[in-house]
């Protein structure tokens, strides 16, 4: 087994990161869960969680993973025989509709070939012909790190709308929040779903459902059995229930610290941040790519997202090789191809606690590792982000000098 | 708000205190999901569990609290429309109860006046009673911390046993596992549901089910919906599916820490230590309650736990005045009445992470808020306490000489 | 060797508990020594030593204990031949006394029978007798941790004063820093010494030492040879100057958090904590004292500090065996005799991050050592410790109540 | 000021990157400073120093800085009027023979122009022109991380001995141990100075010096005043005078899990990584030296050392906007030039907790600031270092698999 001589470069599309301020901020003896500063700081995450989602909705902050939120969304909000559309555009988005089938919920599927966004004309057109309003929701992925695309949320919206339909929009943030700009209100969003350790810079541990009051009116009528994940019963101040029992307290206290971060540092900020660190990356993707070996699996520009690239390998070259190389020998954590792209693709995460050196530190390794593994690729990818970072960040200098 | 001049007293029943190892053990970033070493803990964490539930059944961990947990093994192994039997002896019992006909199974409560534990005959009758077999699970709780009564799981074994009946024994040990006698595969139990944050001694934020081949048998029939807690799922070695998703890093490397804690002590010292420590508690309130407004809720000394013991107080006395001097002033945490105790009792927890000088300093500092706060008590309470330590010391001592 | 089931009462007068918040804070990377965030960080600490010792003189923090600070203080202000006055009062008067004559220096120590403070009249009748001036320090320890005798430095300064004698006075604070009143200006003191690990609630690392104009001036003039310790080169804000290289980063951001602790909570209310619960552990050595086998070593009260109780065992006990029995069973970690008290005395620490409850913890944890190792104490100590913290505490409540 | 969006990037020649597990180490409470798992801890950390040092001779640990360690050194060993011969071949060998010269010694310098490892013949010509013996002690700076030069410390060796010169051999290894070829009794070096936070990984903290039998014996005859540092004072087990004082109890924990992973990887293979890293960075300044304005300090390779790499821009380009450009927007700390390199040149510290992409990392981020700030380069440096670790990458795989 390696021996760690340095800091591992952690570039999995999550868990991401955690900040040393995070772990800091962990480190606490446990608390009587009855404590009033504990239940003011707690009151302070929900609200300010509201701000990250940029809603004036409900926030329900469960102990589980991503898939708990998940379903917190789904049995809340269903009823058995409902219908729900589930555009799907990788991995993620197929595994949380085949979780409302489960549930007895009818799945509509808009499938694709995981390489494009869905085109939100295909989700109006379905909507459309659902005349007699089976359709109770749209589940959509805003950024799916299966297949690295980005679905456009404010158009879905919009196609909702120019359908006329009352469906619900359902919307994985996952791995979009606080690393691509949402903004819940604005965008129409009626639920949203978020896990700790992505862009919130988290352990993992934390699932996080915000509802804003079209989803309240339809949980009313929502017959799914649910008790843990049930919203009424975690409605309201009383500290005990809003956690359907025992609250996590290290947890919280480390999403209190991490929500301080962004706000620090700026939504808008940690937005932006997170597009030019992309951009960096697909800089060195594009130039890598000239080897005809390795692709982008997005094809579209427009449709590849600021937390992660996923990156085709062509026949023949083992990416498994290339994943265990740099895990192995050199300290950097790729993720592996999902679902239809097992064995066929890497992913690169760029989310959460991250900087320009330590985007240049993992590109730099991966081309080492394609050099040791010999698979075909243009050198200078790192110099082309390079040059990126430079520019932009001349622009800021510039910008700062104004 | 109170200056933290020292370290908070932490007797509530749970969250208990967790040990400087465990938090250090957190202090460590994310790693990759996949990480072979990762797992190998992981794995390890599974088969310590089994020796700590004392069972060779499956193991389920999920991120949540206790609740989740419950539901867990409920959804698990019922289907709408069974019947259980609930023995009533606490709030949690009572709770665990109504959460069951939440999922549309059908109580059958056996109800108490909390103050003495239930008899198992009264269990054997109703399942005599019960010819048609619609009961298909008898709900225990071993340890309720609300009243602080224990139950005689072997016992309730041996009920079930006698009347015959095929009911699946299932049992809550959240607040005695590590801290009474608990043994899974001897005792007969089913199912067991425990939480990381008592005598694991770990944050909040996993839950634990431990189902032995009945149970996973029932589970096979079993027909509630479920995804995120269904053991189907969850089964086998699939770092992914095991945890539905992303695993909780930082709180498994705390289990670890803290399993590794429990097994250098020795599971039988562990026990037997919680036993002189809530011997010690009783003493005190032996003496204390002499003067007649406090007393032990469980009548009967057989009666009461090793985790937590509930003491009311007589009518006329506020219980919160009490509590909230502790807090307030004294840094002494207990727990409130729970449920038809609210105001009417206060509760001392002594469990986990604990030794000889915590419990007499906790003793100590509630005679010092009953001065305060001018409830009459006999004082001597914690001489009394001095006084059995220092015996099973010198008995200890002499062991270790012969 | 024994298990650790439960947190260690550290009752030895340093180190002392360091505070989660202290730890937690040093939970970070390393930095870059010229970093103008760190180097702000620092300077506060300066400012902030400086209201802890309540000085506008100079203050120095040396990566040593509290010898290396001895050490500092006294290359700083003497010249080989020098004379100073040395008043012994216990282990660390002699011990400082002695580090002076090994550089050259002569010391004219003021002996005593270590069970009584000395008496300011003999220091000012030996100043008197120096009419040519030969004594240029007097060198006080305001608590000698060894014998639990405070001095009276305000007495002191009287005595030089009236003797009209030029000497510096310097004293050791390090076991009453933070514990007992200091004030360094307006006592007069020109000299004090310090250290982390004790009422700075500090891991051990840092020795501090204050100086004012008049120990600057005596400094201009000293000639011992020194280089690290030397005040010239430390003198100003140049970073890498100021710690004669290397700065200790991880200690200095415990040290603000401790410095943040002792301010959020008020020097003078740090100062009556510590009175108060010296006293409760004075009431209590008072009841085990009738029992003829264990007594105060300082023998009148006003003698007696607040940071630590030293308590002579008469012969025939053996006290090892009652620290052993402590540390080994019973998580409690005494003092030793030191110096002439070796084997004749124990020592019980309350100095530093401490609150009732952990005192009266352990308090009865001694008692039930007395119990186990058959050392004759009338019982009743805790119960005298909780009534005095009683009464204290209801006075509190009082006033905050009018 | 800027936010921190990821990790600082610290590649200043010390303080290094400090380990989680190490900073996790210390998240300990303080212990009884005679506690025996605590003393017991504390022998193998100087007996695994002696590992590291490769020595039998005796090992001191300091409460102090480098600049400690190397005043301890000198007055453990000189007596006023000595001489010592300084060999000076940067900053830090200048103010160590500074230092000797604060205490009455007389030093003896031997200059260069800070760009060539100093002649071993030079110092043995010096040390045969010293028929009387007048010189007591030969001052090396193993690695001067000022210049980052590095001396052939056998090669001074032998020079000593072809003089027939009874001279000590007294070595700064700060800067090289744990990272540089370092054997101390093979290389017949009689002193050795080092620090905790180099190659050791920890917070600053710690000094530490080594000294073989005829150091001892120096010791012995040595008149230089001295007690916090006195060799005799802390030779032996006796716990509190083997810190003179109170010990530094967390730093010794990290010290210890330092030791941990030091041995773990096994110090070759830390000697290995750090020679293959430092070729790495070395490869990249090479490529960018093409361009005109940079170039490295030292001009001969062989002189070059492992730990830090020096980097000289050319007059009208301003070497602290490009730090500047580091820190503030690009979270990479260099170090600045010192003494005569002030403003003239910059350093990238590649020493301790590192692997390649983190210095891959780092390089393709000084890449990045110079051409932010237009200072001219040739690109392709991070390629250079690619392919370098590519390289040595490939060579280890074929190694393993024979």
């Amino acid at each position: 087994m390696p021996i760690n001589t340095g800091r591992n470069f952690l570039h999995t599309p999550g868990p991401t990161n955690v900040p040393e301020r995070v772990l800091a901020a962990m480190m606490r003896p446990a608390v009587d869960l009855s404590d009033p500063a504990y239940l003011a700081m707690i009151q302070t995450c929900f609200e300010d969680l509201g701000r990250v989602f940029r809603t004036d909705g409900r926030i329900f902050i469960y102990m589980s993973n991503g898939h708990g939120a998940w379903e917190a969304a789904l049995v809340n909000t269903l009823s058995p025989g409902d219908k729900v559309l589930a555009p799907e555009v990788g991995h993620f988005s197929r595994n949380w509709a085949e979780m409302a089938s489960v549930f007895g919920v009818e799945v509509d599927v808009v499938s694709s070939d995981w390489r494009y966004a869905l085109d939100p004309e295909v989700i109006e057109a379905r909507l459309r012909a659902d005349t007699s309003g089976e359709i109770k929701a749209v589940l959509m992925v805003q950024t799916d790190t299966a297949t690295a695309i980005t679905s456009d949320i404010t158009a879905v919206r919009q196609a909702i709308d120019a359908a006329g339909h009352p469906a619900l929009l359902m919307v994985d943030v996952v791995a979009s929040l606080a690393a691509a700009p949402f903004d819940m209100d604005a965008m129409g969003v009626d639920v949203a779903v978020a896990a700790s350790q992505k862009g919130l810079m988290q352990p993992p541990g934390l699932g996080i459902v915000a509802a804003n009051d079209k989803a309240w009116e339809a949980h009313g009528k929502a017959t799914l059995p649910r008790l843990y994940w049930d919203w009424t019963r975690r409605a309201g101040d009383e500290y005990y229930r809003r956690f359907c029992g025992t609250s996590p307290i290290h947890l919280l206290y480390g999403l209190r610290e991490a929500l301080d971060m962004l706000l620090e540092e700026g939504l808008d900020n940690v937005v932006a941040r997170h597009g030019r660190l992309a951009e960096g990356v697909r800089k060195a993707v594009e130039v890598w790519s000239r080897g005809n070996v390795l692709e982008f699996n997005a094809i579209e520009p427009a449709d590849r997202c600021d937390s992660v690239t996923t990156i085709r390998i062509a026949e023949g070259y083992d990416v498994d090789v290339l994943r265990l190389a740099c895990r192995g020998e050199l300290d950097l954590s790729l993720g592996a191809g999902l679902g239809d792209l097992g064995g066929r693709a890497f992913r690169i995460g760029h989310l959460g606690y991250l900087n320009e050196a330590m985007v240049l530190g993992a590109l730099a390794t991966v081309e080492t590792a394609l050099t040791v593994t010999g698979i075909p690729y243009e050198a200078g990818g790192v110099n082309a982000a390079i040059r990126h970072f430079a520019e932009t960040h001349r622009a800021q200098l510039a910008n700062a000098a104004e």
